[in-house]
């Protein structure tokens, strides 16, 4: 069973990575896919879904709810069950067969059947250039604002794999390869990406 | 002109992965050798290089020679002279053709012409056991001493790189792809990291 976790810093490419590497293996890739699982499985909202996903959720309590009671109420217990029918989606995707997953923690959400896990990264005028390339015609946010929510997403992102795991977000030691894309075209690097991982579960 | 530099944690396999890598693209490994060509070259005692090699050579010096005087000695000119020699030496190597450097700063010491900068680590298990596999015959060093030797080497190479730079050694930042080879085979893994360096360097 081959499961690749995509983690990755925003901006840096990793899902557009994760997608290719998925495409050139011929397996599934699974990234807002599994949000829209969530929601359709369990009827709840899409955009809600897409709101909790990837986040500390003791942000979305009172500091005195969560540190003093037990979460009981059914309308504070959304986002407490959205993280847990996440969770159980990425372990069922991840049953079904080999796999890319893109974020949403299941590097640590799988520990157990030991993925490989691969962390994207890059340098700041590379992200700030992709993301750029990216944005829907009309947005026109300046520097500093891409720069402001890029550190706002990673922190989201980072909160969340620290309250998974004992290990840190975007330090080596959490991840198996770790593939800095700045000044890169992913397309590119595809292939060697692919070799590297069939090589590396050849091995177990 | 593609010029790999292997940096690595103390038993990690780093310079297994820069010697196999090398054999695989069919292209110079420098390691050892540049110790000895500048031994060879400036009338330097082997060993007496090799100890100086990858080590903050502010260390080399009394605390009030470093700090308040230009070191204008001879024999405390030693270590300034052989950290020089060894930097010139990797520049040449760089110059004459396409090669793999394992340590020694190169990543810094080479920026100029943009190598490819890899960092090889692991966990303690498997670095721990790779160096008892290597032990010379007779060696019986506990785990603790050879855990405390680690360290210790690590550390010399930690301060030598950010003595060189203002990057961190071991950071992912510092570096273009981070390979971990706990529980690896390093041979296995070889082609892939072969194709991945190929299409990283056509790239540009």
């Amino acid at each position: 069973m081959k499961v690749i976790t995509i983690s990755r810093e925003f901006g840096s490419g990793g899902r557009e990575l994760g997608k290719r590497l998925a495409d050139f293996l011929g397996i599934p890739c699974y990234d807002h896919e599994i949000i829209d699982m969530v929601a359709e499985r369990h009827g709840f909202d899409k955009n809600y879904v897409a709101h909790i996903s990837e986040k500390d959720i003791r942000l979305f309590y009172p500091s005195t709810i969560a540190h003093r009671f037990p979460v009981n109420r059914p309308a504070a217990q959304q986002p407490l069950q959205i993280t847990a029918a996440e969770q159980a989606v990425i372990k069922q995707l991840a049953k079904e067969g080999d796999c890319v997953i893109v974020g949403r923690g299941a590097d640590i959400i799988l520990n157990d059947i030991k993925p490989m896990n691969i962390f994207v990264y890059a340098d700041k005028e590379s992200k700030l250039a992709r993301c750029r390339e990216r944005a829907p015609k009309g947005e026109n946010l300046s520097d500093k604002e891409i720069l402001r929510n890029m550190k706002q997403i990673d922190k989201e992102r980072m909160a969340y794999h620290n309250l998974l795991s004992e290990t840190e977000w975007g330090s080596k030691e959490s991840y198996n390869l770790l593939i800095n894309t700045s000044g890169k075209k992913i397309k590119t690097l595809i292939p060697g990406i692919a070799e590297y991982v069939k090589l590396w579960f050849e091995e177990d």
